[in-house]
């Protein structure tokens, strides 16, 4: 089934974490990165994050730059691409930022282990899409989201739903911005977190691009198998 | 106190990983990377490496190539450079590989928790320093290496050796080659593991280089407060 143009933006420290231990936000990248990212989520159908990203950070995922928002407008779009949270279990709580912050589609992806009234109630505030039985099917999603005419989605993390994407072979693209710190930490999260693969199901990827960026280096890489 | 110029060298996969979540060895990096590090061994004083990289991946850490043995040995060194465990409770088997190839010096660091019977065995097959109550006292094995004459400590890994170095500000330089594949997993062992650090102490680096190499990329990071 066809599925979005998928592509992962995070910034990680040398070691490759996301944040800290304690999953709090640390500013990893400058004003360069933040611009770049400003502009890939203008330029994107969607932006997806998952739940505990949401209730880790509070990210309203709008775009920030008026002149960008104000040239999606010009383009006939909504000012901001859709956003999307990745929450089996509908956790998200209602006066959560994306959810009161800046003008656009919503959708809360659930499965149908989440609970009748949590459900009703996101309804008001957002799309839901249910799939899945205990956690939200990913494959399926994504053939949704593309059925509703989003070609381009940009993953912001965290670290448990890239896994899920990663493993299900759906992203296509991975751009990470290594910054010039060290976090440290066996439990902090890293780019891609879950169960990990086995040596002979690892995903290769080929590089795209290496380029120094204020104090650190950005990586593209594409996937090889999906 | 003078300690030596101590720097980390390791491959890592795009999200940080230096091997599985079972501590399985994976080949991340290539011929031409494995010659870089066989020529920063030959060049170095001394190599070092934790217990867990011993119990995991049975290194001899001895220099591989015929001819850098013999430069070595022509300039009136041992063939091999000092080779160093960090090993609190010297857990290390007496048929480890380490202990079994090679010419050359071979040091156990151990602590004052190790059982006396194992570090008298261990005295049969290597030089012992014990420094250290419950674990090994980096700041101090490092000063006794300097006393020794080691002016420069190429440090092969894992995770948390690094992070001990790392932590109590003995690493002045870290070459980190990141591979094309994604190892994934939370519990996979990452560059720096460790308790990791609160935001107010994260050591932050200078990009020394970045350069692309065979089908990954080569960073190289100065610490600023080492
Ligand atoms: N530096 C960066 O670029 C960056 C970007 C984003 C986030 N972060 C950091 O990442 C951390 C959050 O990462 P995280 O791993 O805790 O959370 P996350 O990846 O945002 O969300 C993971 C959650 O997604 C839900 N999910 C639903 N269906 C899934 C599926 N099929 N596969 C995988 N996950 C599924 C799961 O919870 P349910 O099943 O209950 O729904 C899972 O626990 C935070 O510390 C944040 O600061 C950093
Ligand atoms: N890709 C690469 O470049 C690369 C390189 C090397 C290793 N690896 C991988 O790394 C993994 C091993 O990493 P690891 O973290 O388990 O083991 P490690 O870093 O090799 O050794 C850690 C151990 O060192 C001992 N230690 C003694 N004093 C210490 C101190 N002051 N601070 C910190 N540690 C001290 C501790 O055990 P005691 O206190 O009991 O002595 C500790 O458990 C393996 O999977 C291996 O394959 C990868």
């Amino acid at each position: 089934m066809p599925t979005p143009f998928t592509y992962i933006n995070a910034a990680m420290s040398i070691d490759g974490k996301i944040s800290t231990r304690q999953r709090c936000q640390v500013r990893i990248s400058g004003d360069v990165d933040f611009e770049r990212m400003d502009e890939l989520r203008a330029s994107s159908d969607a932006v997806m994050v998952g739940i505990g990203t949401v209730l880790a950070d509070d990210p309203s995922l709008t775009v920030k730059s008026d002149e960008k928002r104000a040239k999606r407008l010009a383009k006939g779009l909504d000012e901001n691409p859709v956003r999307i949270v990745v929450d089996s279990k509908a956790r998200i709580p209602t006066d959560a930022d994306i959810l009161r912050k800046g003008a656009g589609k919503i959708i809360i992806a659930v499965s149908e282990s989440a609970a009748f009234d949590r459900v009703e109630s996101l309804r008001k505030k957002a799309m839901v899409i249910m799939t899945g039985g205990d956690q939200v099917d990913l494959p399926e999603l994504l053939s949704v989201l593309d059925e509703m005419g989003i070609k381009s989605l940009m993953v912001e993390g965290g670290a448990g739903l890239n896994w899920g994407l990663v493993k299900n072979g759906l992203v296509e693209e991975i751009y990470s911005f290594i910054g010039n710190l060290i976090i440290g930490g066996s439990n902090a999260p890293t780019l891609i977190d879950g169960d990990g693969f086995d040596e002979a199901d690892m995903p290769t990827c080929s590089l795209i691009s290496a380029e120094k960026m204020e104090d650190g280096v950005l990586l593209k890489w594409k996937l090889k198998n999906s």
